[in-house]
């Protein structure tokens, strides 16, 4: 089943995040519990080649592949699709013709202005003729616009209102540093919550996916019941400084007993 | 004898088409009878540092190289030039903007506004001093833009009149996709072929070079007499595919007989 | 169904043979029209950076993941199967001692001397316990001894008997070398086409299987009817190399029309 | 001690310039004599993966790690700083939007827009938590603005007030051709001196540091006395070919004599 | 402090266990609490290349660089310390005759045979001349000889009296497959501890260090005390699954409260 | 004209030594004023896919390709020459068994044991048939046994003799510290001198090449006159040193001028 039939049917799912621009990293990652990797080219190290690289595995493991692309590269988020990415995220869209510009490259006309070429897609997806592709290319993937500022805030019934963006992705981390003018960074500020969740209920309303990073669990829950439904976490610096914390405790408590 | 010279002297060139980013399958593909490889990074998975070493054995096996940017990316437009490439083929350029941002990039001033370091250009062809590298860089590179929109149609006077446009690229699936706003993909379209023929013309008439990408081999003879010069063809992805079927092609037979 | 339950069942199958060591490229051929992709450590430059990834897109697509190693590098067996390879080729084997060194590598205790430690075979492959992996992963890997000296066709009945070999595999163009004293490389050669159909029936009365490399597609069905059941052809050169002169030709056809 | 504590203690800082895209040639590069090593995008070869896999072995060399970008990349400005960089050089940064941009790409809020997320630069850097790391940042890394072209030099004073910009870089070649309307290429150009020496004096009364690639070694104490603080030189092209003419003149005098 | 004078200072060092051939994946698993990493040549994916690179990030991250190399892979023991590893761990050594090759292979002349040329070990580590670095390399790095057959118990003592042979490491999964005559793997079998205690303490009565894989935590303890001092432990595939399961349960007990 | 040729010929000619594993440090020092470039795999970074990759630019510079495996890895010594390499250098060579195994690897039968397969090989150098190039193989790759030892002294004659082996290599270095038993590394210890021109007197006489690492470029001239022809030296180490010691002293003179 595709990412967009699972969100259309309701699903809660969790997307790992990696950093590491690395196939056989991002093997073993895709070999856990979550149903989605995302491959990240923003603060992640991942780039063009790992992109490609990184998508086969993740699909030989029956998980969703998806890339977050760096600031304004429209360019990247075609290349994404092309190699096989079942949705882009966006960061720092900010505006509606940030939003625009998004969806053009996502989408083939006469919705957007994508380029032909799945090259990679094709066969690593596809079944059918490449004019089923096309016709079925731009519901199958999925263009997701972070929401990060006060900017994109003040903007954001136009990003809705744009056609080809699927859904809203919300950066809590950014959005704390917008909310308090570069004072802090705190992805579970308690002040920008009523807001966060507002977010969410004007995607839902506008029939788009809402989904955002969780940087504590603990805060899991919450997003859920503000209608997030696409939940992000966990990179390799996360995984395995939470598992080295873990067996190293066990190790040391053998010891010491 | 380069490509421009070849072009200049009317012999009808073939490309193949890379879409692997790796420097071996590179070097197979240019041991072919092609005369020259182009690297795309668009819809293949080219990207800076496979570019960077692709270029070597197509030198080596004395073809000319060949590099295709991502939508908007002149940036790399200038580093295909500064890594060795003859020519650089430029995607989406829909308006005369699109092609003076393009031609900036490729051009020295005063013609353009390209930035100097040809550290890897200059070893891998240069003769001479760096002021005649300097003085001949602007005539023995080339910059394609592609035409494959409505859009780009419409504003090709003015494209082909941009000083530092060489020649125009036929994008012809993309091209079938605007002609029936979606509908189809179709690289040998019939109701397009009098605008392809008219494109050729066009860009001949200006003065300036006219390629053409070769979905069907069966199209060859008839975009030759249209005028188009530079065909390009053959990715890794069709060439094995070829290959494979006609050598189990051959093992079947041989079995079944 | 495992290579080992097909062979077992009487398939005839078809093994490319990888000789670049890119994963991409590897994906390329994987999707053709082969049963399994053997990947290449001898002649070819696969090593064991791109054995390891190389593996991922052959499972991926639902292929046999074969490996040869170098002459001698028993070391490598074991890693090969480590990285989830389902069979393994041992060029020159060439002595009974030989035999028992490479099954050595390639069995656990107490049939060989096989270490422990499937990283990441299991997970590629695996189901249920690391216990029954254990006690099934003797039966489901093979190891192939290349026969390709006279040396070798002396000891092939100890061959045979060791414990631990699977199936032979017979090197046409080094055993033409060895059949002629060094004067000539010839795959097809008749003079020893008896010997090479012996070799096979003598493979397949001590219970082993019999693969060969197939250069001309015309010998194929004359070595299954000597009793081959796997067939090597395909490198990345060969298939590139097929597939552009079948381009090239239609395209100049069409011109020269 | 930081790059920018050096910078504003008075030191006079050499930088190697890379352009090798391998982090073993610039661990070589980093184990010289400079200060500090650039790794450059925009001639070189660097690229994302190289920038972030180079800056480890000059931070366990205790050198400054800075980036130049290619034009336009402001997306990578942000990625060099996630990734460890002290310092990036923006080329062709001709007005003072192309400033403003730049520096928004620099700068955590208020100052910029610059987005969260210091996945490698923390741990490769960072002591204590991360909202010290995020107070701190806009101080401890610096925004070169390059200064090469006549449009730049017309915009000087609006770029030196752009908040976020700390210090101009000039790139004396591109100079050089822009001064004499693409006649030459010549980065000691005598007539351009008297230019060059006034935007350090401009630079230094705005507050801002000024760099200068120095080509040949013989101008480095006239930039300096010019009030150049950071001068670049020496990429591996360079530093290779000075050792070979070197080591192979004191080779063949050994055998002459 | 190096390796050999911690563990001759008497402390309990904890090895991470690298089986991803990637330098920035090394680089995060170097950053969490181990004293050291070991790359795993034998059935991790590390090879030359990664190796190479790998041991950089460890270095900057002040901590010990460790290599298993292959079965028999003697030439790359010598490498490995060339790259700048503090320790090599062979696989199988279960002869005399084994334990030889080996420790001709870590140690220069005239305790053993290794070739000079530390290349990249000598900038990477050394200080002094290169006589001086002569002098005490056989000393600061350690030959480790993996025991884990009966053949090695058998041949224990010899191994252990073998010049230049500074330390055993019990491999208890193979070690329980050989226990078992291939019926179990188990690295905590109860009816092998005994024996496993043995070899500690026969090994430190013999002045050599004693090195054990730690597969259950909760093992630790029990086994320091038997006298083992350097536990192996956390490959990234066990590091990875350890922080997934961890994130993932909080992350749905928050949702499902 | 090949390497063998062109000693033959009674050229003196210079090897540069690479132990960058990378194409592109490659291409720059092949571009160097160095007749050929030996790629180093025993105390040099190099291995099978650097190699493999290397050896293009190499070519393409016009320059012969040379390669030294590790110790006993005479499966590499075949490998190096289908990846193209003219000459193979095998280090530690002592004994005549040792040179009998390396030329065994070296020389296609019934000269040597040499499998077939000249998949990259053929295509970078070959003209003619397969045929032509099996006669000629044998006679024009070069297989250059190194003497380092006591041992390789004694067994001097006996290696001189084995067929198939073509000239020796003098480790100068590794020759001084069996020379002084362990006590020092000097590679132009004068107490040895007379020894290592008498092994360049018996190789002459034997009819084999000699080659010598230069250390230090004053010893040239005198290397040469005792019968040295081929004289390799500058790693990349070496020659960036050497290039940015000379760059950073005129640097710096200018600035305290």
């Amino acid at each position: 089943m595709s990412l967009v039939a699972r969100l259309d049917a309701g699903e809660t799912l969790f997307t790992a995040w990696s950093g590491v621009p690395d196939a056989l990293t991002v093997e073993i990652v895709a070999n856990q519990g979550f149903h989605a990797i995302t491959l990240d080219m923003q603060h992640g190290g991942h780039h063009e080649d790992s992109v490609l690289r990184g998508i086969v595995p993740i699909l030989k493991a029956g998980k969703h592949p998806l890339v977050r692309i760096p600031v304004g590269r429209f360019d990247m988020a075609s290349r994404a699709l092309d190699f096989g990415a079942e949705a882009v995220i966006a960061p720092m869209v900010n505006s509606v013709e940030d939003a625009r510009r998004f969806a053009a490259a996502m989408k083939y006309p006469p919705l957007g202005e994508r380029s032909w070429g799945p090259t990679y897609a094709f066969p690593r997806h596809g079944k059918g003729t490449q004019s089923d592709w096309l016709k079925e290319s731009n519901q199958r993937t999925l263009a997701f616009a972070m929401i990060e500022t006060r900017a994109a805030l003040d903007a954001l019934d136009g990003i809705l209102e744009t056609p080809g963006i699927d859904g809203i992705f919300l950066g809590p981390s950014d959005f704390s540093i917008a909310w308090t003018d570069g004072e802090t960074v705190d992805s579970t500020l308690e002040s920008m919550m009523e807001t966060i969740e507002s977010i969410a209920g004007r995607a839902r309303k506008a029939g788009k996916h809402a989904a955002i990073y969780v940087m504590e669990p603990a805060i899991a829950g919450r997003v859920v019941s503000m209608g997030y439904q696409l939940l992000a976490m966990g990179s390799e610096h996360k995984l395995i400084s939470l598992g080295a914390e873990n067996l190293l405790k066990s190790v040391r408590e053998s010891i010491a007993s």
